[in-house]
Formats: structure tokens, C-alpha cells, sequence
């Protein structure tokens, strides 16, 4: 089987898995069940949940244990997308074509359906708890999502972010700590709890979440590319966003040159690190490749 | 000792044990830090986390497991609050007097420090899987948490009663939900959490959440009586506010006298249930009474 096909099966189950933990929309609660469920289901490549099974599966996981919080990551990366688009953040009315979930259920509902999103992902994660009571793993691989996700994860990135607008140009150092907390946090949360809850050993685990962070931050580097170099009709958005904003980026701050070549770089040192594991998932391998060879 | 001066402290007992768990004000997430940490400190009864902490007393509970998870529902409480205030929900500029904090913060870091204070008290919470790795009671409290916390609880109450508004008369039935939900789920979750850690047996677990439930109802129906009768300056807000805001409350919908029989009633069954354990917590009645009769 080519990749694509092969990737187009992953999406379909985790589609397939998300839609098992959605919750119903019924009570007197009903709105925010709708619009929870309306932000999952408006698409999304469900990169994170796919990260989190094929790294599991790498250290040879084959249990369902994996399911709670493959579904968490995805309905925490909802919740991020929810409240980034919130008029007192970058007021967005519509992403991926779709119309924004507060653009369609309203200001208070949209703050509700992020709140409930992200409160959700726990109370899903915390079936695991039920799977497996006593297995100290999972307890482990909560705290990881929860720190991943939080200020010293997503949200610190995400505040780092808002305040630097219109701040003039960042520090080489701020931009990182951006990136690596804004973008790299929930990958490195989605492949370092596959790797725990499959039962890697310590050296393991801290192999992967090295290089989840350098596929991470290649990624949003090869963003910073992307919005140079691609069309509208490409990335299905258009292009020279960050300039028009006066956004400092990677391109920005070393030029395309040197941009090009340390997205390839951190490509690289996370490829050597995954290949001198005495486990292979060519499937992994060949989606990390994707993402930073992208061309949208 | 009497009453006033133990209650005093636990609250400082409380408040030490927030500030242990509170985050550090540093980092480029610096402000969201600061965000969360004046939303915690600007002041509460901190009821939950004692309520919590006297639940597990009760039961014979005397290690420090709880105190993450009492750190934990004052994160969540604060951040309900936080939500509650920005200008898309109640538009709250001040509150207890002080400025709330997306009017301190501006209105994103307002939105982000809720998040990050949601998604902290899990984070909080997850550190007694480190405390007591394999310990499956702090798996069910976290699962009982989150539950309450969310759209079966807590968030699910919010929704409700923000699509009420302007909608002419609640049903009873939509009332009590609301009640039950928005106010009663969280008292719920700190007395079920404290009761599962300190080891209490399924049935003392369902009769402490059915108490639990009681009491909530009750106290919410007590808010309504005082908004009715107490005057601006024993409440510290203004009186009357339920009326002019057209809400629909227990006392419009069945009268004064019927209301304070209800709060009474359901009282009285908690307090019945209480007093049937072969246990006993004279501090933990003492306080339920006090949320009950009080006049503020």
C-alpha cells in the first residue's frame, strides 16, 4: 500500500475513533454538545492523534488504551482552534472553508464549547482510568498531556504569541520558545504518551520527546517557508500572510537560505534518533517525512 | 474553639496550600502567569477545597493525596469565574469588589488565563499519580473531577442558564437542572473526590454524593431568597438583581415560603443522611449548616 492511501486510513480511524467519544447531543446542555461536536468534525489533518497510535504502536503497543488519549490530544488541539479564532483573539470567521464555531453558535457558546472541549479531553483521557485501574502509566501519561498542553506547554506559547503582536520584531530566542511551546508542546505530548503507554523504557522516552520537539519546530518552520513560496491555490490560503502582519518568523529573522536549511536539519537529527532505535514504524518515518516535505 | 475561628483556619490553611501549587511568575509566559495567579488570590471563601479536605477527614483521611485535588477544584472554580466575567458572557468589570481579570488583563489574556487555569488544575491534580503511582482511588476522583467539571456538570449548567437569558420563565424542570449543574456539580465533585481518596466505600460514596447534591440545591435556593430579602449592605451587592434581570428563580417561580421550606427540606435530608455514618465530622456539619443559614 502507497502512503497516502495508507495515511487516508489512519484519518478514517481516527475519525471513526473520535466519533465513538463525541458526546451526544441531547439535555437541556444541547448547544454546547452541537457546537463542540461541529469544531471536531470540521476537519483537521488529526495529525496528533495519529502521532500518538503509530509511536505507540512503534514500541510495539497493541492495546486500546491508546484510544482516550489519542481522542484527549485532538479534542485539546480543538479547543486551541476554538478560542484562537474568538473575536478578542484573531477573530476569525472561518478556517479550513468552514465558518468558525463561534461565527455560528456566538461569542458565549464559542468560550463554552472551548472550555467544554478541553475539559472534555480529560474526562476522556480519564476512561483510561477505568480500561486500567491501578496502571501507573496512564497516570504518567496524564501528566504529560496536561503539562504539554498548558503554560508550560500550548497555552505559554500561545500567550507569548498574542503579546508579541505588533511588538516589533522578536528575539531569535523568543521565537523559538514560541514555536517550541505553541506548535511543538502537543507533538511532543502526542508521541511521548504513545511511547509511554506502550511501555518505552526511560532512554526511550526521552529519545522520542527529543525528537518530537525537532519535528515540531521544523514543522512551523517549514510554515514560515510555505507562506514565502507557495500559492492560494496551494495552500488554500493566501500567501505572504506573516509579512503583510509584520510577523517576525524563522524566514523573517535568517532569511530563506538558512530557514530552508535548519528545517532540514532538525528533519534530519529527529530521522537519526528515530533510526537508531532497535524498533522501526516505516509508517511514522514516512509521515514525519510528509510534514516537513510538504507542500500546503 | 468555636465555629468562626476554626473555619478562619482552614481558609488560611487553604490559601497556603494554593500558594504552594500557585505557578511562578516567570518566563515569556510571564503575563499569563500573573493572570492566573490574581485571579486565584483576588479573594473567595475557597469552599470547595474545604469541603473537599473535611469530606476526607470525615472518612479517616489524613495524608497529603488530597491536596492536589483541593488545590485542583479552586483552579477550576476560579477559572468558571474568570469565563463567567468576560464581555461576551456577564460583562462583570469588577468582582468581591475587585477588578475582574480580563478588565485587568485585557480580554485574550483574559481568555487564556482560564484556559490555562482549566488546564492547570488537571496538571495540579495529575501530580498525585507522582504522589501515589498505581493508586486507583486517584484515578476515579480525577475521572469523578472531570466529570462534574464538565459538560455533564459544571459546563454543561453554564450553557443552560447563558441560553435562558431573555427567554421568558424557566420551566422547573430547567431550573433545577441548572442548579444542579451549575452550582451543585463542583460542591458534588469536592465532596465524592474527598471521600474516594480517604478510601470510603461505594456506598458511603453514593450517600455523600447524594448529600452533596442537597446541599448545592439548597444553597443556590438560599441565594435566591437573599437576593429577595438581605439588603445591600449584609450581601455586599445589590438586592433585587434576580428582578430586574427578569430571571427566572426559585422563589419567582414558587414563592417565598415554599422556597425557604425547600432549602430547609433538602438540608434536613442531608444532614439526616450525614448523621446515619458511623462516622462523624462536627466541622464539616457545622460548615454545611452555615452555607445554608447564612445571610450573605
Amino acid at each position: 500500500m502507497d502512503f497516502q492511501t495508507e495515511l487516508k486510513g489512519r484519518i478514517a480511524e481516527t475519525q471513526e475513533l473520535l466519533m465513538r467519544y463525541l458526546p451526544e447531543e441531547k439535555g437541556y446542555q444541547k448547544t454546547v454538545l452541537e457546537a463542540m461536536n461541529y469544531s471536531v468534525l470540521a476537519g483537521g489533518k488529526r495529525l496528533r492523534p495519529i502521532l500518538m497510535t503509530e509511536t505507540y504502536r512503534l514500541f510495539g503497543g497493541t492495546g486500546r488504551i491508546i484510544e482516550p488519549f489519542a481522542a484527549a490530544i485532538e479534542l485539546i488541539h480543538t479547543y486551541s482552534l476554538v478560542h484562537d479564532d474568538l473575536p478578542a483573539m484573531d477573530n476569525d470567521e472561518y478556517r479550513r472553508g468552514k465558518k468558525t464555531t463561534h461565527a455560528v453558535y456566538g461569542e458565549a457558546v464559542g468560550i463554552l464549547a472551548g472550555d467544554a472541549l478541553l475539559n472534555y479531553a480529560y474526562e476522556t483521557a480519564a476512561k483510561a482510568f477505568i480500561m486500567e485501574p491501578g496502571n501507573a502509566d496512564v497516570g504518567r501519561a496524564f501528566g504529560v498531556l496536561a503539562n504539554k498542553a498548558g503554560i508550560y506547554g500550548m497555552v505559554g506559547g500561545q500567550t507569548a504569541d498574542v503579546e508579541s503582536e505588533g511588538a516589533g520584531t522578536l528575539s531569535a530566542d523568543k521565537l523559538t520558545f514560541i514555536y517550541r511551546m505553541k506548535t511543538g508542546a502537543l507533538i511532543e505530548a502526542a508521541m511521548l504518551t504513545g511511547a509511554i503507554l506502550a511501555g518505552a523504557g526511560e532512554a526511550e522516552q526521552a529519545l522520542i520527546e527529543q525528537a518530537a520537539g525537532e519535528i515540531g519546530m521544523a514543522f512551523q518552520i517549514q510554515d514560515d517557508i510555505l507562506d514565502m513560496t507557495s500559492t492560494l491555490e496551494v495552500l488554500g490560503k493566501p500567501i505572504g500572510s506573516d509579512q503583510k502582519n509584520e510577523k517576525t518568523t524563522y524566514v523573517s529573522l535568517f532569511g530563506m537560505e538558512q530557514a530552508k536549511e535548519k528545517a532540514g536539519q532538525l528533519f534530519g537529527d529527529a530521522m537519526e534518533r528515530l533510526n537508531a532505535l532497535p524498533v522501526q514504524n516505516p509508517f511514522l518515518s514516512e509521515l514525519l517525512r510528509s510534514l516537513i516535505h510538504r507542500e500546503k
